[in-house]
Formats: C-alpha cells, sequence, structure tokens
C-alpha cells in the first residue's frame, strides 16, 4: 500500500465512496504477516513513504520468493532485493519475473517508477569501486531519483574530479563512494554545497584492514556537511540520499 | 561575504551601477587570506552558503581573536567557535565580544541570525549526552533552524521514546545521539520517515572505547535512512542536518 | 549418570539394597576415561545437573562417535553434538544412530527428555539470525525445558516486537539473538522483567567485524538485566538459560 | 510505586474499596516525569519489579539529587546511586540523606531492604577487584539477596579457590569478578552448578588493554554456564544475578 | 656440523692430529650459502647447538628440497621441516627421503636422535588443540628431549588436570597449549614448579579472534613463571623447552 | 606523452618548426580520456615524470586490454601492470602483446627501458617474501633503474646479512622487505646511510596480523631515515625509491 | 617455610627428632590466611620453590604492610614487593623496615639472599627502558641470581651490541627489554644460545601503542628460542629467568 | 668525528703528514663510549654521514646534559635534541647552552650550519599540526636543508592547495602533515613530481585514534611516491628528507 493508496483510501471514505467498513477491513489487516522466517512490513512505504527493501544476503531463494510475493500481493509495485549474488538470483527468477543487474548484485520485481526527480551525483574513485556504486544507483533509481554516474575521479589525479566542478555544483546530495584512504569524500565535501554522503569500499589491500581505514579517514573528515555510512553500504546510501533529493520538491 | 552579497554585485553589473572594474577588485581579493597561522576562507559562504567556522581546540586564544576579526571584518555576520573550553573563552572575551554557552563548549561572535526554518529534532539517549546534544543544537541555530530538543530517551525505557512519535514524525530531520550501546539511532530510524544523522558518544564505560561501540552499532543500523558523523561531532551532525532541513524551503 | 541414579544409589546404600562395596566400586571408577584425544567427563550431570555435550567443530567423525558411544555407555541418556556440519554428521550417523537439525547444526543421540518446563522465548532481530537461533533452541529443549520461537522482531519495525510484548512478559528467561548493531537486547531487556542473555550473531556487513559490532553494542547495552555469551554462541546462551528456568520449578 | 502496591491497587478496585475514578487517576499519572535533563521512571518496578537506579557518572550534583526526590515522591523506597565518586557524594550529602560506601562508590537513599533472599556468591581474582566487587555486593544487597564475598581466590594458587568448593556449590548465583586474565570465570564454571555472571575488571597492566584481554576471556570461556556483563560492571552483574536468585523463591 | 664435531676438530688441532691449515679450511667454508631463493645456515649448531629448521609454509616442494639437501650434505644429521601440509608433504618425498607426521604437520629427513633426556610435560586444553601439541612434541623429540602428552585437561573440569599434579610437579619445563580462553596457563603455572611455556591456538570461535583471545590471557597470566610464544607456534615452544630442559644435564 | 616529448614540443615553438595553433591543439587533447569504468591520465608523465600504472586487481581483463591500449595508444612506451594474477594474465595475452612475471605478479605490455641507472638495493628477511620482493624488482627495472637483489637476509642470523656492508653502503636506496617481525628495517636503516623504504609483508603466522605486525614494527623503528608502505607495497616502495635513485643523476 | 626447612621437618620426623603429632600441627597449619583482602599463601616457596611476592600497585599501604607482616611471620626471609611507587613506599616504610629502589619501583622486606648463582643478562634497548629493566634485575637478585646489566644497546647502532657478544654467549638466560619496534630480541636471540625472554617496554610513541608495537613484534620473532612476557613486565621475566639459570645448578 | 674530518685523517696517512700509530689511536678508539645509562655513538657521522641526535622524552635533564658534552668534546658541531619539553629544556640550559624551540619543542646546543641545499616543502593541514612541522622544520634546517613553510593548506579547501601547485611543483622532497583523515598526503602526492614523505599527527577527536586514523590514510593513499613515518614523528620525516634533498646535490 502506497502512501497515495491511503491518502485515496481516506479521500473514498470522504466522499463516500467506499464504507467504513470496508476501509476498516483493508487498513486492519495486520501490517506485516508472520511467514514463519520473516514478517515482511506492508505499511512501511504508508509509515516512511518507501516500499519494504528485501536484504538478499543470508536468504534462501524461497524465502526470498515467498517475500516478494507478499508484498507484490499487499500492492507493493517495486520490490528491490540487494545483495543477491547471480547463482541466486537464477534461482529467484525460476519463482518470479526478475530483472538482474550484475555489477551491482541488485534484482528489481514489479515496474520501474517512470517519473524521477532532482538529481543525485554518485563519485567513485576508481574503477573498483563500481560494485558499490551500482547498487548506489539502482536503488536511487528505483526510489524515483535522477542519478549522475561520476566514476574514476579520485583525488590522486586531482585534475579528474576538478573538470566536473560544474556537476558537483549542482547536485542536490553527493555520494562520495571511495576505498583505499577514502580522501574523495574530503575533498568533494569542500568542493560541494550540498549534503555528501561517504560510502567507504572495501576496495585495497594491506592495511586498508577491508574498509576500515576510509571508514576512518571519512569519518575524520575535515570538510563539513559529510556524514557517513557503513563499509560498502551503496543502498544506504541511497536511501538516505533518496530521502534529501525528494525534500527538494516537496 | 554571504550568498547574496554576491548575486547584488552580479545584479549591480547587470544593471550598470557597479562597473565592472569595481566588481573584479572586489571579487578578486584573494578568497583566504594568510595569517601565518591559518588561511581563513572568506568566500566559503558564497562557495558553500556557510560561513566559516572555527574549530577552537588546538588553537591559541590569540589565533582565535585573530580569526574571528579577520572574518567579521570580510563581512561575516556570526562567527561559530566550536570545541572552546571555558577558561579558553575567557581569554578570548578579552579580545572579542562573544557570547560563550558552556554545556555545549559553543562560542558565538556576531548576531545571531533572526530568522529560523523547518525544524531538526534532537534527540539523546541520556543526561549524559548533553554537551554533545547542546554543541548540536546551538550550532543548528547559528546556522538558521528551527530546533526541537528530546532528551534522555533512551531505548532500556522504550515508552519515554514512543510517547515523542508525534515530534519524530514531523521532523524535517532527527539528529540521534546516544553513548553506549547507540541503539537510539535504530529505533528512531525505524519510526521516522525523514533522513537520521546519529551521534556516537563518548558516553560510557567499561568496553564502550570512548564511543566505538556506539560508532559501530550506528553504522550497522538495520534501519534504513541512518547516516553516521565521528564520536561526539555534534557540530558535524548539525552541519548537515541544517543543510538539509534548508532544502525543504528552497 | 545421571543426577538421579546416583541419588537412588545412595538411597540403596541407605536401606540396604546396595552394599558399600558395589557402591565404591561404582563411583570409583574414574569420573572421565582417557580416550587418549579426549577425556569425556561422565560424573558431570552428577556435578552440574546437565549431562556432557560434544562441542563437534575441530573433531573428527571418529573422535564424536567414539565419544558418545563412551557416554551412552555409561548411562547418559541423551547426546548432544554441537557445531556439527552437514557432511561431518552423514559420517557420524554410519557409526551411531544420530538425529540431525541443519539450520542449527545439531545431532542429536539417544532419547530426547519427555518433560518440558517453564517457558524460554528466542527472539532473533532477523531472518539471518535463524541458525545461532536453532543451535539455542534445540539446545534449550534437549535440556527439557519449553522454548518460544519469535523470530525476525528486530528493532528496525519496533511494532512487530512490541505486539509480542505479552509473551515478553510472560518468560522466565529470553534469549535475544541479533547480529548488525544488536540493538534488539536493549529494547528487549528494556521492557521485560526476567534476565535476558544477549547472543550477538555474526550476520553483517562492513564495519559489523564478524558479530564484533553486535557483541559491544550488548555489552553496553543501557537496560539492566543484560548479560552477554560470545558470538554465535547459541548453546552457551541456551546452557545458562535452562539453568535460570529450572530454578523456578524447584 | 512497587509491583505490591499495584496488586493491593487493583485488589481494591476487585474488592470495591478503590473507585474505578481514583485508580485511573492513579494510574494515569504520565509513568515518567520530564525533570528537563532526565526523565526518571516511576512504573519501573511495576514493569521489571526493581526500582529505577540512578547511574552517578556524568551526572552533577543537582540532578541527582533532583531525581532522588522525585522518585522518592512517587513511592520508590530505596534509592540506589552507582558510579558516584566520593566528592560528588559529598555534595548530594547537602542536598538529601545519603549513606555511602567508598570502596564500591555506591549511594543509598531511604531504607535498606530488611528482608534477603537465597544467595549470591561473589568471588574475585584478587585483593584489587574489590571495587568492582563491592559495588556488585552493595547493589544485591539493596535489591534484597543475601551475599557471600569470597575475595582474592585468583587461580593462580587454585587451592585458594578450592578450598571454598562447598559455598560455591551452594550458591543459586555466582558473580565471578576479575582482572587480569580473567580465569577465574572458566574455573568457577567447571565447578559450579549455577550460573556464572562473570564481570571483567579494568585491574592489570600492560596488554590487559583495561579489562579487555579479561573480557574476552570470559566470552571465550570454555565453561559452559558462564556469561558476561560489560568491564567493572558490578551493578549489572548484581541486577541480573539478583533477577536470578529470586526466581528461586517464587 | 654439529657442536661435537667443532669440539672434536679443536682437540685434534690441540693434540696435533689435525694440521691447523686443514682445520682452517673447514672452519673457512662460509658458514652459509647462498641458494639465491635461501642462504641455508651450516653453523647454527655451533653458534647455538642446535641444527637449523626448514619453516615449510611459503616455500615450494622444490625449495625445501633444495634446503635439506644443502643441510644433510654440509654434516647435518636431522633435518626437521615444519608447517609442512600433506600434499607438498608428496611432492618433498618425490626428492628426498622424508618421514611425514600428518597431525603435527612435521617432516623430517635423515635420522632421528636415539638418546633422549629429561622431560617436557606437553598439556593441553582440548582435543582441538591437538596439532600444535603434536608440532610440539615432534619438534621437541626431534631435538632430543622425553616428552609427556597430556591431552584434553582444560580447566572447565578441573579435576581432570588436578589428576596429573604429579606428573606436571615432576617436569623440567611445562608446555601449556590452549585456545578459547587460554586459562590452563594459569591453572597449570600455579601448580608447577618449573617454567611454563604457554602456547595459544587459534582453536576457538566468535570473539576469539583467532587466538588473540587466548594469547592476551596467557600474556596477562595472574601467576608468575609464565612466557608465552605466537599463536599456534608449537615449534618456538618445543624448541625453547628443549634449552630449558637440556639446561639440567649440563 | 613522455616529459621530453613535451620539451621538444616546447622547443618546436620556440625554433618556429612548430605553429603554436598545432601545439595548442596537440596539448589541449583532454589529459585523461573517459572510457566509462576508467579515466586513464595521459599526461602524467608530463607532471610526474613516470608513466600511467595499471592496478591490474578488481580489474578485468577486458577492462585492462582497453586501458593499456588507450594508454599505447597516446604515446606512452611501457605500461606496468601489477597485481596481475596468472589467470587473468592469461585472458589479457588474449588481446594485447604481454610479459607476464608470475612471482611479482607483475604484466608488462611495450618496450622495457634499455638505460638504467644508479642502484637500488632491495633487501628480504626470508625466501617467503620473494613475491613482494620481484614486484618491486621489476618495478624499478621498468622505470629505470639498476636493481641488486639480497634475498634471505632476516636478523636471525645477524652474519647473513653483514656479509653484505658492503652493497648496502653503496646504495642510493635501500627496500628492506620484511613480514613476521619486521625487524630488517631497524638493522638495516643502522647500517646504512642512504634512505631506507620498509615493507612489510603478510608473511607470518599466528598474531603478526597479515602484515600488522610488521607494519608496527617498522613505524616505531628505533633507527632514522626510515618511511614506510603498506603491507606488501612493492610496487609503492619502487616507484618512491625511483624518485629518489634518479635525483642522484641530475 | 622454605622448601629446605620443610625437608628439615621430614628428616626430623625420620630421625625421630620431631613428633608426628608436632610434624602435623606445623604442617596443617592452613597454607594461606584470610587478611579479608587477600590471602598470603605461605607454602608458595614449598611448593614452588620461590617466595610469595606482593604485587603493590592497587593495594593500600596498610595491606602491604599487614601482607608482609604474615609473610615474615610466618619464616619467609625477604619479602618483594613491586609496582610500589614512591609516595606509596614512604607510606609502608613508616609501618615496616623497607629498602626502596626507586628506578626500578621495587621495596624489599627482610635480608637479601647472600649466595647468588649462574648468570642472567639483561640488555636493553634504550636508556628509557631503565625502569623495566631495574625492575627485572633487582627481582633476579632476590631470588638468588648473579645479573650482568647491558643497557643502551638497540639495534639501531648494531656494533654496540656486537661488542657484547662474549657476554651474550655466556648467559644461562638473557632478558631483552626493548620499546619501539622491539628488534632487540630477534637479533639477541639469533646470536645466543640460550634461552631468551623478551619484554617489551610502553617506551615509545605514535603508533606504539603502549608497547604492543613491540609485543607484536616480539611474539612474531624470527629468531628461535624467544618467549614473550606481557608489557613492562620486568618481575615477570626475571622470575622464569631465575627458575632457568637456577636449573643449571641442580 | 665528522665524514670530512676521517677524510683528512686517511689523506695525512697518505700524504706522510700523519703517523700510522697516531692515526689508529685516533681510529681506535671505541666508536662509542659507556656513560652507563647510555652509549653515544660518536662514529655516526662517519658511518652515516649524519650526526648522533638525542631523543629527549624520557631522558633526564642529567643525562641529555652528559650525553651533549660527551657528544661535543668528541666533536660533533650540532647537537640536536628533539621531544624536549619546555621545563626539561630550563633544567638543561643550567647545565649546557642551548637554544630553545618551544613549539617544535627541540633544542639546539652548538653551532647551526650557515650553508642550506635545495629545498624541502613543509605542508600542514591545518593550524593545530603545527608543533610536528615545526620538529619538521628545525630539523631539516639542523641537517643543512632550505625549507619552505605552507600551513594550514587542508584539503577541505583544496583551492587554498592549488594556490601553492608551484612551489610544490619546485620542492625535492615534501613532507605532508595532517591529522584528521590525512588527505592531504594523496593530493599532494597526486600534483607533485617528487618524494612525498606523510606524516600523520594525533590531531583530531573521535575516532582519529590519536592519528590512527591518518596514519591508515596515508599508508592507503592512492597516490604513488607516498611514504610514510610514525605518528607525529616530524624528527623522522626529516632525516629522510634531508638524506633525499641533499642527493641531489652530489
Amino acid at each position: 500500500m502506497e502512501q497515495s493508496d491511503m491518502r485515496r483510501l481516506l479521500q473514498g471514505i470522504a466522499d463516500g465512496s467506499i464504507s467504513i467498513d470496508d476501509a476498516m477491513l483493508y487498513i486492519k489487516t495486520e501490517p506485516f504477516s508472520d511467514l514463519g522466517y520473516a514478517k515482511p512490513d506492508y505499511h512501511r512505504s504508508v509509515r516512511q513513504g518507501v516500499p519494504e527493501v528485501i536484504f538478499g544476503q543470508g536468504k534462501t531463494a524461497e524465502q526470498i520468493i515467498g517475500i516478494t510475493n507478499a508484498l507484490l500481493q499487499h500492492g507493493q509495485q517495486t520490490v528491490l532485493i540487494t545483495r543477491l549474488d547471480k547463482e541466486k538470483a537464477e534461482a529467484v527468477k525460476r519463482g518470479i519475473s526478475l530483472t538482474y543487474y550484475e555489477t551491482g548484485r541488485i534484482g528489481i520485481a514489479g515496474e520501474m517508477p517512470k517519473m524521477r526527480k532532482g538529481k543525485i551525483v554518485i563519485a567513485t574513485g576508481g574503477t573498483c569501486d563500481m560494485p558499490v556504486a551500482e547498487e548506489a544507483a539502482l536503488t536511487a533509481e528505483v526510489l524515483g531519483n535522477n542519478v549522475v554516474r561520476l566514476y574514476d575521479v579520485g583525488v590522486a589525479g586531482i585534475h579528474r574530479l576538478l573538470s566536473h566542478t560544474e556537476e558537483l555544483m549542482s547536485a542536490r546530495v553527493i555520494i562520495a563512494i571511495a576505498g583505499m584512504e577514502g580522501a574523495l569524500a574530503s575533498v568533494v565535501g569542500g568542493i560541494a554545497d550540498c549534503p555528501v554522503i561517504a560510502v567507504p569500499t572495501s576496495v585495497g589491500y594491506g592495511a586498508s584492514f577491508g574498509g576500515v581505514a576510509a571508514l576512518l579517514s571519512m569519518l575524520n573528515s575535515c570538510a563539513s556537511g559529510v556524514s557517513v555510512v557503513n563499509v560498502d553500504n551503496g543502498f544506504g546510501a541511497a536511501y538516505q540520499a533518496s530521502m534529501i533529493n525528494r525534500m527538494g520538491d516537496d
């Protein structure tokens, strides 16, 4: 049940086209059902304006199919499945109709939103950060945002980044994705005048500790206006970026 | 030079009231001066829409006075000095006119902005998180935002938090501040439908490691829409929250 | 030799039905035998009221069969084998009769206890915590406790947890199992009025560090009445929970 | 309002001695009040059977006095203040009547409970663990438990511990407190047949990392039936031990 | 060249049976040769009384064969190869005559010493510590020591350890090997009156961090007379134990 | 475009052989092109005097081929590809002509420089450090330096290192590569009178933490003149060593 | 009661000069008494051949005086008090006769042993390691060992160490004490042919982490025959060194 | 004895002006003397071309005076004392003539070198990094180098750094000093064409961990040509920078 459905329902009550009993029946369906292994949340888009998302890792293909079907049947139009590896995606496809994006390990069931708003810039330090960047980009698009991809603009060749200053300045939100020393977030944060969400990636070697070096770097950024999400959490960054980007329209 | 000053300048050129040479002279003044120990950035409010802020820790009272004067003389209306302990504030007061807020360790020179917009909710887990919360609250107010303080609503007594659901739902941004296990961010993130910026605090003992337990907890939040700033970084959270809150007005 | 066997033996001496010499012979059998690679403890159920358990990881199938047989021959009625992966379980099954539970990686030889007492509630934050939860649940059942499973009630959708308040309030002990930020333990600890044993799980990614983020979160819980066991240690939680639950009956 | 008060209230309604309106008025008083800096929880003893406790560290003497008075006025009979250093205790004493225990850094306002039940054994590895042990012992006594102190029985001289086997075997719960390598918890856990709550202490030097070595040791205990609380958290251990000990009586 | 060979050489010079020139030639052969990938040390047994040992991990089978042959040709009687996995051992066997011990991952070329001296006790906490224990035991035997194996005597069942007090008291050196919480070292150190060398093992799970919990525990041992070697370093412990054990004979 | 090409271009302008327009056209070609997945930097050898290098790890064979071709077409003579595993090298070879060095995981496209200058000594602690050493050695050779390899001269047999004092004293730069405790860097730093670049390697076991022990050891070196690069970063050490070595010639 | 006293007692029984009853009385005195805050161990020198030592840190002067008196009254001839800061030593001196060594923070009550045996070499990396070295040296002397001090022979100037090779070669045990990168242990371990006990010190700065860098370095030593004690634990090293040194005499 | 003195000595022998016996006497004086607490190295400037430096921290004023005098008497012209706090400097001044620089905590005895060569640029991220920068700058000047100070050019305002591109491009070596996220090193490394030595500083708060965040950031720099020294080690960076800078002149 999308937020607009709820509004229509309430208007239906107001103008008499829907009886209070029918409305109550519709609303009273408990907001989550108990599948045993999971309790999908059907009212999330009412409460938070964003549909329920399935974190694919650690769930079986059967569980994913089950939850997706439950969500679609309760009126959710698009179901986003993250951290879905290729093999499991194949298995899920045997149960439901699914579009799969391999680089970002994203599966999408249902229709993509047709209207996109605002502008989220997604910048990466290097080519290797692409899987995280694509997770973010696809999530942002599913949530109805315009996305500009700016890949491989790391600070070791600062002119590559500076040649895109205009794009950075026109963004409503920037997602800065980088592994290794994660300096991209600070430099972008120093140039841009919008919120920057930094995503450390586990790209690197030696004492990068699976992204911890970049994470610490980003948390300690000397630039203001930068906040951080977990290592490799492209989804989380895009989710918050979408919330911020859409505020510009309301 | 505030962003609106720049616009007026350019309009002056457009309508002929300002000669191009005068404008060039005004603009060409280098955007930062070199005080030897510091290079304050006078054009920051043009570039980023927010005035330059002084991080007080590790600077002498003389340096703070010097930088503040330089900023005021270049037209900045309010100068915010963070991490300013009481003793140093006394010393600074001997050089410039300053309002000092002890709990938040904040000093303010110049005039406070009269107009405040939107709504930022600042929630804390406990009484001990107040210094960080006040740093955030005062920063947000200096930057022109309305602030609602919601202190001591930690999850160990979840009913204290739930009794404020309405306030959480009406916020444009929430800053969730907590030490110990930092669970506040996840619970708030699960309830609210706006961006949540989580601030771990160094409140705690034993294996809290000066805020690292809360930091990790917040980074790993199972709620979507939560990003994190550094331990005790009330300023950083408020700075980004202000950017987001003000987007709702543009 | 279960604790009740020992009592019967001593009563036999008291009422003259067993000669002191026979009793001595029975008791003097050294309380553990030396299998070379292991020294199973036959008197454990006498000393601690709970039978010896086999930690399957790092032992060969042959060693597990050997220890199980030694325990069964010394009168232990149920032998619980934990951390037993599927392949090794197959190998063990070729040597002894075994019931295997794949999700919890538990093998059980001998008879399950028929009488179950009290009530242990096992709550998990997400679907992915099920392997740890099932290890706990099956252990608790083998040790003679009633178990209520409450899965996927994580704090990001706090209403899912709150809808089970009644069950939480009627438990004698609660085992709270969660990965990621582990906030479940604090929220449950704030609601319940019985001891809560928290189990961090290695579920998560990025800076969850294989369960350390959840572990720290739980150790720093702002709720009272919460203690913690090692990451993924469902067995350990259930073992202590059983000790506590059974106190209510004595 | 203690739990028994609530029962009496409800019985009063049942037998007609109290009108429903009066009862509603009494109950509806909001369960916590807002002192601005804190929201003390007056219904905690109803919900959890244990009165609200004040964590003294990080609160001013004025705040402690304010919260204590609020709790006493709402009918709580004993107020326990933990982590109260000597100097602050003196300041609090100027505002309210307080008994102060220096070693355990505990302050107690109101009357001590006269009835004590069951048996909690508190064992320490060394003389230096006494501050944590006394925090635990006094907390347990305030909560109405009999306490046996067994100090300086560390495993380096195992005979000192073994000479107290009888006391360990007759306990309902044992709190094992140790710094350095924290081995006490494992040895006690191997001997006893009741739940053991382990408390690592920050006693030690070199690579003890302020109690982390002992913490890890206890979490990894090879003995079953051991759970752990935070470093130096004598209060937390005693709180849970009290919950468990009192189950034996119900 | 063993230490006794050198002594014989020098005595030959003293009694005129060997010319100084011949002796010089023999000694002057450079003490190590350069195989390109390695520089085996032929005079080690002269300098340190113990033959050169090959650390097998990270070397190819070819390199191991090359170094072994070089050592045997320079008169070393036994060549010990540690950390030699099964597959590589097979490959080495195709080049030289080798006895392989799988549990301890040890290969031995040349003859085993016939005389063994003194008494080294090797105690382990559990069955899973056997690979490290066997690495230690075989190393000690190659170096000419009598070894007593005492496996699975961990502190969770302290009576298993105490029943071997006599053996512990008669040792010249004890190697205490344990994973998980590593408490064995402290308890053994408290009982024994000889040096104890503690070896943490990577056995464990959750917050054992691959042996770090046991390592810290052992370093912080409250028992005197305990020193520690690296995680899983059975060889290193046996090497030093051998040095100590043989001092008793000189 | 190599640095000398640029000089020739500028001289061409100076002596009239090249028109300014042609020169501008040549220079204005944007210094990096956008391959979508990467933005190779063609002017790097102009700006920094060293050609662009491809970090092979985390890039597909197709991406490597694409970038290599782009670089060769823009006039770079040698393309160095690091962290290229054997399988991917085979795939790359199917697209471009490549010489592959397996131990150092290095691929080289184009011609090797014919002139080599100065002297870089590369010393390793053990045989197992060879992969990192070869990455350094080949990189240094590609960048036009003479290299002396000094492998397996670790400090446990200090005479092996001391027998090479002369070579160490005649170097312009030394790269000291060691795992385990990394003491090589300190001893070499104490002997040599030229800069020492230390490279910790991930060789080791137990508490070596994948090279962190060696890294910390090298950062804390008591010898002056030692700086450190990341764990296993043979390329980085060689790159800086080349910069230093070539200064001796200018 | 020293070990020789016990022997005399038993011989007295054997030759009839002491009645069995008197002997029993003497022996049966419980081996430790309970001072409330401590349980000093009077039979330690019987069990372990070394008298009870008092760890001064974390004990009050009164407690130290009490334990010292109890030990002296039970026949211990020398009482060693470690980690005794100057101020507390002054306070202890007011209660008992004490010799205080400030650098090593050691207090000694009773008579020093007159006979010293064998040879323990104590080597330090720098001048700053002296406090730990003196703690070790004085402990070793109290326990009856000859000690050779070799201070400031760190590896950055390897010739300083090499000029003492003879002394290192003639030692029965070497204690190698160093902070910073702790390389001394490896180099000494490579030269010497006796056991080396390494003591990391907390001397250093930056990423030395209070001795952890040196500790890791020593644990990962590539030299054989090296074991390690805790950071700054001069006492522990000397205690074990004494055990080893005295084996050479028996 | 400076390196040039040695050369003169040897030439004296060659031309007969110095007898071999006198030369031998002069040279044979042992290269370090034993002051008991220290062994200053008089031949260091011969061996390494740089005079012995005194690390002041952890040494008493008396020890510093003693070592300085010994060095001056053996012909060293300038003695540099680092990490010398103000109070200790006062005490040292009472024993010897000393120039003290408070910001860099540097003391200098003897004459400053008159000739300076080359160009070392020292850049800092912020005003707070000045103590480390001054330690580096003064060290470099004592060692005979020209130094350019470029303070407060951190990446949050990238234009401040870019306005100094010319100075960075003309340096022979750059020392990049920064705390917080340490991104300065990567950006400088991407712009410059000379070696960059990065110095992390302990400036920062929250999860900066006393400089570890900056340290990790710098070690993981995506720019080539960057090596790192220990946190706050301005001296070490300058020492190596001096070695490199002076190569350009030989």
